[in-house]
This record gives structure tokens, sequence and C-alpha cells, in this order.
């Protein structure tokens, strides 16, 4: 007679992925500040953002509605693996003693391996459906490479990724399936692009930074009429393709008969965690006891140690002004392996809800945070990608704070660690360094900020 | 308004996962000959393998009912992952512009990777539950031994992976995996062994076997009290846990309203074809019409040219004397990338079954198999495994036999590709191989068979 198991799992189908994404820009209590044109210090125009970006996108990008139909061909290929599962980390509660009760939302069961997978689809669509025949991207630890990479595939459209050189050399399987979905890709800086041409000239060792690749795609894709630009964070559209995250969470808490307490997601540009907790914003402005807690790491600590501040998206100042929380548009972070974390700037929305309160932010040393992802490996099986092990190594600390008074977390595991296996295998030789905070860097890249309005952190 | 979408995966929870294991030895028409002792030349008692097996493995591996129930804490292990999907290849259908329906089903969802996880839990668990401190096995493209290293740490023993040396230089970040589960790992041939030396020392350059791998992983548990032995795939017992997937994957097909014409799965030793295939013979038993496929490597095609024979199941002679088909337990393959195909002998089940008519067998060449894995990816996200392109490529060719005859197809995706990126690689700089068929060494390793009764395969 077998008995009833516990679940681990919290499935939903097909046929329960949301239907629309939820925009979190009308919900911000203070709104957000506009882009601005760097030439003339004035808000961007929609049809200023026209070379880079197909009109749909424009349009998300400034929309005021909560709730924006997701189109049928893209569910279509996002029902290729989601919904994501909702699990229950069982054997992770037992190890640490805890009686608090630990989900994890696993977004590295997309076919790229992370989370990046859900906005990759949304965007080649678009670009797709408005004539474009060639994207151009950068990518950082590869996983936004290769998220394109499978969506280019999915909508027969080209690709081009400039993949931080740092990365490049560390993480060659992630290039190799970038290569195996059909993209080309190179190491940045390349030769291929001016941008690229300067910096291999001033500091040909550089181990590159998303700032500069984010430049030679922005570049790549200017200079010619069929290709448009792609970027997998920081801006609401992309923020807004991932609400797909915390909506289905919502659903699979309903099945599991419970609700978090507590969320906590990595924080590089901003979407993973937004897509995790910003669909449960709703229930925390009316009144829910819920924390949201972003996590980056210590060696570039954008929104715990960042100025607010107007600044470039990129390193080679071709970008549009963003107000955000920044390091300095040339600040070039310590080579840590969560590369996706390795952006000096962060999402507007993601900004605001830390000025605004709603979202606390802190900031993780790597080493603890590959031990968290090896304890969660080996109790989970699930091998947390670098970028994920902060999320869980707060986890660790908020379950472990006060092991008698329960709380209900929720971990956004935005991707696996397979590709990072390298960056694994240099932690167990003990060859991982913990960056301290970079300040004089750091102030440096700060002192060149472009000249609009700027305000210190709290 | 949103339209319903169009299934493409089928899923099933937890509280489905299968209650027993299926065992087919009482279906099969002509039963299967006992393990020979080889010293004696008479069938093996029970008792002569427990300095390898705990007892209750033993008893499967002679089990006589058609079901076994499987432990509550296997299950609860399994639900980690379990039930697996089952998808429907539609964007691959299109592509082939076959009427045909394809589906997979996906054991690369595991937390390991492949199909292994499913034994690997299994016997974790009886060698726990009998008192064993320790185990020690071989491993071939490293999914078997990073399956058993996940199981292993939730049932908290050690491991020691004897890893097929080509598979080690080729698969480091398996390597890595391996070692994240808190494993030990050293290639095969190793100097921690007396077999391990005399191979080194006759033939140092040899690029291993899973013949050798297998003897240095027996000597390890033989000579030790506290030590057990775990074998990845032929025996009878590994079969029946992975009959996990054929079971679900018949819950799956019913959500579907469908049911396959053809089922195909890549065969190394046996269990990953078996485990999908056998949970379905009863109805074909029964008259319904339905193919059964194992597919192989033409470089060590065991099923489609290897003999009838008692052979050992490892190169230095060291086990019982199985009934198998058999390339001769002294044939070392050459190193192509799905090193889980390199071995000798195959499962005796999957052999009588192939005897008896019921299973069909085909060889197919590595670079179309890369190939067919290249388009899967592209199609359908998920990179498989480069034993899984067998399958798959054979899928293709009977979805493409006849386009205008609808065949509903089942492809065993027994794993992900992402930790043999590197082959994928070499694939696609041109560099793989198509070995031919090698004659004359499968000649030579055959007539040293030992003096059992052998028998031509038809």
């Amino acid at each position: 007679m077998q008995l009833k198991l516990e679940n681990r799992r919290y499935l939903i189908g097909n046929q329960e992925l949301p239907t629309s994404w939820y925009n979190v820009v009308p919900d911000l209590p203070g709104g957000l500040r506009p882009i601005l044109n760097p030439g003339t210090g004035e808000p961007l125009r929609p049809g200023d953002l026209a070379p880079l970006f197909p009109e749909g996108l424009i349009e998300q990008e400034a929309a005021t509605e909560s709730y924006i139909e997701i189109p049928q061909a893209v569910r279509e290929v996002l029902a290729v693996w989601r919904p994501t599962p909702l699990v229950r980390a069982r054997r992770l509660e037992r190890e640490l003693g805890t009686k608090s009760r630990i989900y994890y939302k696993y977004e590295g069961a997309s076919p790229s391996g992370s989370h990046k997978t859900n906005t990759a689809v949304a965007q080649a669509y678009y670009n797709k459906r408005e004539g474009v025949r060639r994207l151009a991207t950068e990518t950082g630890a590869g996983q936004w490479g290769s998220a394109l990479a499978f969506a280019a595939a999915q909508f027969d459209l080209e690709l081009q990724v400039y993949m931080v050189r740092c990365s490049y050399d560390q993480k060659p399987y992630r290039r190799a399936l970038i290569e195996a979905f059909g993209a080309g890709i190179v190491p940045s800086p390349s030769p291929r692009t001016a941008v690229g041409r300067r910096v291999l000239e001033e500091t040909p060792d550089t181990p590159g930074s998303l700032g500069t690749a984010i430049s030679e795609a922005v570049e790549d894709a200017a200079g010619r009429e069929d290709t448009r630009y792609a970027l997998g964070s920081v801006l609401n559209h992309v923020l807004l393709h991932q609400t797909v995250i915390g909506q289905e969470a919502q659903r699979q808490f309903a099945l599991a008969e419970d609700y978090p307490d507590v969320i906590v997601g990595c924080c590089g540009g901003g979407s993973n965690f937004a897509g995790l907790a910003t669909p449960f914003l709703p229930d925390k402005l009316a009144g829910r006891m819920l924390r949201l807690i972003g996590v980056e790491p210590y060696s570039c600590p954008t929104l715990t140690r960042g100025r607010r501040a107007y600044d470039f998206g990129d390193s080679a100042r071709l970008t549009p002004l963003i107000y955000m929380h920044t390091l300095g548009s040339g600040f070039v972070p310590p080579a840590i392996h969560a590369g996706g974390l390795r952006y000096h700037g962060m999402a507007p929305i993601v900004s605001a809800l830390v000025d605004q309160g709603l979202v606390e932010a802190v900031a993780e040393h790597q080493r603890d945070c590959f031990a968290a992802g090896v304890l969660f490996a080996r109790c989970e099986g699930f091998l947390p990608a670098p970028e994920s092990t902060h999320a869980v190594r707060r986890a660790i600390v908020e379950a472990t704070r006060e092991p008698e008074r329960p709380q209900c977390i929720l971990v956004g595991l935005s991707g696996h660690g397979l590709l990072d296996l390298g960056s694994y295998q240099r932690y167990f030789a003990d060859e991982l360094e913990d960056f301290a905070y970079p300040q004089a860097a750091v102030e440096e890249s700060l002192r060149e900020l472009p000249g609009a309005t700027s305000v210190s952190p709290t």
C-alpha cells in the first residue's frame, strides 16, 4: 500500500501559461523619469529608438496599461518549456534544520538554461513581425546570447553575438550552444566594430565588459538597415516579458496552498528579479507583509553602493541616458564568474522600487555564493548558475537567521550552472577570489557621469 | 481574445509517479538463460553476487513477478524531477514536412541530465538500507557517474567513480558535475587497481573502455567490506528501474489522446531503450501494431553485428557470464562521442527481445546523428546528448520515409547534450569521423569468447 507522496513539484500545464504580461510601471508610486536624448538633454521621442528596436517593443517601453496581451505566436514558443516548475526544496530545508519553507522557481528548465529565453522569444517575434532580417546583441555570461540564438532560430532570424571576452574564454560550452542554435559569435571587444577596435588598441588585455559589448552590438545594428539591436535586461519591455515567471509562481503557490513571505532574486540588470517579484507587488501595495530582496555581488554593487543618476547604458556612451542606480558607465567590474551580474547599471524599474523602499538590496561575496550553490546541488540536484547562487545564498541566510520562526521563501533560480562548471571547478580548486568593493574605480567612473541630475543613494 | 494553445507538453504531477516498476521478464516469450558462474559453468546462485550487490537488488535481478513496488523513499527522490515531460515536437514536424506526429520523452530534465538517475536513486536506496557505506562504479560518457553521484548524495553514501579515459578528457564538465555532487573520480584505466595498472602497462595510450572501467570498479568493491558495486545498465534490475519512463509515457499519451506506432530509443547497454519500450510490450503481445526500434552506432553494432553468446560483462573477465549479444569482451570500440553507446555487450532482456523479433535493431553513423541533433536543437530548443541523437536520427528517417503516411513516433530523448558541447564543437569544425564497422577487431575479440554455447545472429 503506497502512501501519498509529499509534493515536491507544483506543475501547471501549457493551458495555464499567462495570457498577459504584467506592466509594473503604472503601479510604481513615484513613476519613472523619462529616458533622455544625450545630445539635447530632452526626453527621448519614440522615433529616436527606431534604428535600434522594432515598433512593438518601443511601444511597450513606454506602455501605461497594467496588462499587455502576449501574442499567440510567442505563447506557442514559450509552451516548449513553460510553465516552469515551482519546487519545494524539502531536502535543503532538512539540511539547514530550518522550519522555513523554501520554494524555488526553476528557470533553468528553459532550452537555453535561463530566464533570458522569455524575453528573447518576445523580442525575436516583434522583430520578425516588422520585417527585420538580422539581430545583433551582446552577452555577458552567455545566457542572453544563447537565449536569443534559440529564439532567432525559432523565427528564422540571423543573429550576431558579441560576448564579453572573459566569459568567452571561461565558458566555451556556452559559445558552442550559441553556435548550435545557428548564431555567429565573437569575443568583445572585437575588431568588427569601431568601438571594439578602439578599446583593443587602448587596452589589448581587457577582460571586456557588458558596457563595451553593448556598444559593439548597438554600432552593428545602427550601421545596417536590415539589423536591429536586442537587449537582454534593464529596459522596461525586457522586464515586462519576464513577468510570466512571477505570474506562474502565483498560480503554483495557490496549488501549494501557500504564499511567500520573502522573495529573493539575483540582480544584474534587474530583469530576472523584476520578472519574479513585480507580479507580487500589487499584493504588497495592498498591505500584504512581503519582503522583496534583490541580491548583487560585492564587486559590482550597483544597488547598494551605486549612485542614482542619469547615465549611459554602455561604456562607449552610444545609448540614450537612463535614470538608474549606476556605478558609472566607465566602470569595468572585476572578472567574477557570475558574468551576468557584471553590469554597471540597474533597470530603472528596479532602481525605483529600491528608492521607494519597496525592494531591499543586499550584496554577497562570490565564494559564499558558490558554497551555497554546491549545497543546493547536493540537496536538490540542480546546479545553480553562478548568478543564481546569489539568490540561493541569501535564501539560506534568511531561512537560518531565526530557525524557529518559519517563513515561506521563494527563490528565483534564474538558470542552471551546467555551462558554468569550469567556474565550479575553480571554486573547488580554491582559485576563486572574493573581490573587495572596488571603491577607487567606482569613484573614478562616477566622476565622469554625464551632466544630468544625480542624487546620492540613501 | 486569446486562442486556445495547441499543447506542446503533456505533464503529469508528482502524484502520478508510477507506484511499481514493470518487470518484463515473465512476459518474454522465450524467457532468459541463466547467468553462469565462469568458474563452474553452473547457473549463478544468488549468494554469489553478495560481494557486489545488496540483497534487494539481487532479488530483483531474478524476480518473476510482473510488478514490483517502488519504495516510498525512492519515489520521494524521483519526485524532484519526475514525471518528466512528454513533448510534441511540433516545429520539428513542420521542418521535416511530415504528417507524422513526433513526441519525445525528455529524460534530460533530471538533475544529472539523463535517464540514468532513475536507477541510480533505486540502487543507492537499497545499498543504504542494507548498511553499505560506500559505492564504486564505472562511467562511460559520465552520465551514469553523475547520476550515481547525485543519488549517493541523496542517501549520504560515499562514491568512487572510474571514468573511461577518452570521455574523461572529452568531457571535463561532466567530471566537474560528479565532483559537485561530492564523489571522487579518476580516469580509467587508473593506477588504483591491479586491472588498471596492468592495462596501463600494456597500452599506456588506450582511450579506455567501459569493459576496463567496470573491471576496476568491481575490483574496488570486491576488495572492501564497506563497498558495493553499482552498474548503470545491462542487468535486469537496472532495466526494471527504468520502466518508470515508459509507464509515464503511457499516461501522457492518454492525456494527448494518442498512442505510438513506433518507439525509438538508443541502445548502449539497453536500459534506456528497455525502460521506454518494455512497458508497451504487453500491448504489442496482445496484438497492437507497434514497432520497437533500438538504435546503436555502426562502430559498436552489438545488436546488428554481434554474436549471441555467453560472455563476460567486463574486459578483465571478472564478472559472471551473461547470455547476450556481444562483440566480445575484449573489444575496444572506436572513440566515438556517444560514450554511453561504447559497450561490447547488450542487456539480456533487449537481446532476447531482438532474438524473438519483438524489437528491431538498426545502426547509424555518428555524423548523421549529430546532424539530427543540431536540427532537433534548432527546432525544439533542447540539445540532445550524442547518445540520444541516435534515436532522433532514426525518428527523422521514420517520419520522412513516407511523408504522406502519418505515424505516431515516440522518441526516447535519454539525456541533454549540454555537457557534450565539446563534441558538438568538433562536429561543427568537421573533425568527427564516421568509423567503419571494425570487423577485424570484432572477429578477433569474438575468437576469445568463453567456452559456453554461442549462436550466430540471424
